[in-house]
């Protein structure tokens, strides 16, 4: 199931010229001529809903404090302020287990957070399981680490195992409730990965960025799973769980127990942060602060229900048209096989051309996604909706 | 006047244990037992007053933008709206010059550009006239690359020119006008830098980040000098220029004209950019957008000419002590020479003990700042004068 590449130390133009969801859009604007009135878009996660209510005004309130003579701030601490420190440990708190302040840090974003986090290690391998999310194979790629990917299948319902690996020590990347797939690891998944990690002396760098999403059974973090926190960061976006696409905020936790060769990751990640970034501001912390409030969150919660609630009638039109899929559940993306043996991208070009349906390729996510296709449930109902009367139309699905 | 260091390929733990900013709160806390109430900082370089007006008005309105259900947006754009960088290109338009939408890109913050920038080349050399802004180092460390050092001092008023270096194709950082020295090049003395990277192949990497403070006779742009759109890279700041210490916005300015190893540095960015940046908020883009007007542009005018009265007021007084110094005309900050035989750090020592004052020592500025002492005018008018006043009082400014 796993295939090595063995990668040199890499510049940005031994990437693919461009980013997947940049050529998803020049690839749109081609195929309609740039005419995208009408389309339905179901490809990048993006939301459909304006930023919560009480995040909007403890950002009106903060920005008024920094125009404010006597309670103006300058720079931002690097790593975030204390007050959303405290109520990340809160987010941890109601999950049942302590984070320490000094083990949060406060990013603009869990693209940059994930990007750069495996720059602080040396060189080494990394085990990426696929398709997923393509910034960590971008970055493995850039950093000149050997890549160990994973694939994930319709056997193993898009959720490989750590089986077959070798026990040198590697940077493992999980991505549960997994992007593209929608697939979410339960507690005994996770904790395979968990316990490979401790018996190999390896680092899982675990992206909970659709873990708003998850449902009963299984694990929102991976700190649930015992001995994570000797051996996994984790990554924690506001985007797909507060709307904050826009405002730029997320968190890592870097337990201090983490170790690379005997060095500890939060301490170098601390370093990184002070020599490479400068904090967010003022006002969007104070933002994430009010989410994470009781009254915050009930008012997220809210919008992830009807997003989970599009991805579940999305799922039941193709289970009744008898196209495989997963995804949906603990997600807000559906993963389903191309129909009629299209590619990806023929699907792609397909869908909107007949459909005016805007979806991702699934091969833009690495090895195992083509043949595959996802579609996000980021979208109002009745958009759903017509999404769904569009493909009905277009027969291949049924 | 140039040395080389040959650096192996880094990680973050051959850097200084701590950042220097990050060093200077370290010892001011051990000095003064935490207890830093009645201390005068004028050490780093961060406002001494609120946001604009005009600011804060603009992201309280996009904020509420950001509420709506009719005119949310997700996602920034990964480079900038378009409105800000047409703002941009009215900057560059008012200094006599043209800069393309294009070759624009909207950051978070000229710490994060400058220290990311160089990722984009393959490894090789870097030129960073010192003492200087830190991160250049640092980064070149982390990076990998052969780093050559060209000294200021007091024979070329901490100017030093690029006599003498090899003619092969480097990497050129120059901060004008200069942190930490407060010196600036006038149109000859960058021109013979242009003029180098021309005949030789090379990148000039411009930080602008004062150029705000420019006063006359000196470019503020690279792009004043002659041939600099075919070598220059210019990174500006709006944390100095605007306040926006906390707000966190800055600019690159990539003309297509630039290339490294015939590959288009502009391309490189982009794609940089797109794997590993999402993007700065709305509220931001749109605050950025306000100073740059008119209205915006008067606002930041009269609180830029109160800091640089009061490095002018310090500059006097250090005159009138027969202390050697530079900066302050083109600059916030003043560079002395230590008093009495001082070093860096027992000056640092000695300014918070006896007169409870902080400074940053010159030393945290790399080679040639050693024996020397950097103090910022970022600081209220009063403050300055009690600052002053205590500093007359220890008796070694006499």
């Amino acid at each position: 199931l796993s295939e090595i590449k063995v990668l040199s130390d890499g510049h940005f133009d031994m990437l693919s010229e461009s980013y997947l969801f940049t050529e998803v859009r020049r690839r749109t604007a081609l195929l309609t001529g740039g005419e995208t009135h009408g389309l339905i878009n179901l490809s990048i996660g993006d939301v459909a809903y304006p930023i919560p209510e009480i995040a909007a005004r403890a950002m009106v309130s903060a920005t008024e404090e920094l125009a404010d003579n006597a309670r103006f701030r300058g720079y931002p601490a690097e790593t975030g302020y204390d007050f959303l420190k405290n109520a990340v440990c809160g987010y941890y708190r109601r999950l049942g287990f302590s984070v320490d302040v000094d083990e949060i840090f406060i990013g603009d974003g869990s693209k940059t957070d994930t990007a750069c986090f495996t720059d602080i290690f040396e060189r080494g391998e990394v085990v990426i399981p696929t398709p997923t999310y393509p910034v960590y194979m971008d970055n493995a790629v850039l950093r000149g680490n050997r890549v160990v990917t994973v694939c994930g299948s319709r056997q193993n319902g898009f959720l490989p195992t750590p089986e077959g690996l070798t026990d040198t020590p590697k940077m493992i990347w999980i991505c549960s409730p997994n992007n593209p797939a929608g697939s979410a690891y339960d507690y005994c998944g996770l904790k395979k990965w968990v316990d490979f990690a401790l018996s190999s002396g390896s680092v899982i760098l675990f992206d909970a960025a659709y873990s708003a999403f998850c449902g009963e059974g299984v694990p929102k973090s991976v700190y649930e799973i015992e001995g994570a926190s000797d051996c996994a960061v984790e990554f924690y976006s506001l985007s797909k769980a507060a709307g904050f696409t826009n405002l730029r905020c997320s968190w890592t936790v870097v337990p201090k127990a983490v170790k690379t060769k005997n060095k500890s990751v939060n301490a170098l990640w601390k370093r990184r942060q002070s020599a490479r970034f400068n904090g967010v501001c003022y006002p969007v912390q104070r933002a994430a602060e009010a989410v994470l409030s009781d009254e915050g969150r009930a008012e997220c919660k809210a919008v992830i229900d009807k997003y989970k609630r599009n991805t579940r009638v999305l799922g039941d039109f193709l289970k009744k048209s008898g196209v495989w899929h997963t995804g949906g559940e603990h997600s807000p993306y559906v993963w389903l096989e191309c129909p009629a043996g299209l590619n990806s991208w023929e699907t792609f070009d397909l869908l909107i051309k007949k459909a005016g349906v805007v979806g991702t390729p699934g091969c833009g996510f690495g090895r195992g996604g083509e043949g595959y296709f996802r579609l996000s449930g980021f979208t109002r109902p009745k958009i759903m909706e017509q999404a769904i009367e569009r493909l009905e139309g277009l027969k291949i699905f049924i």
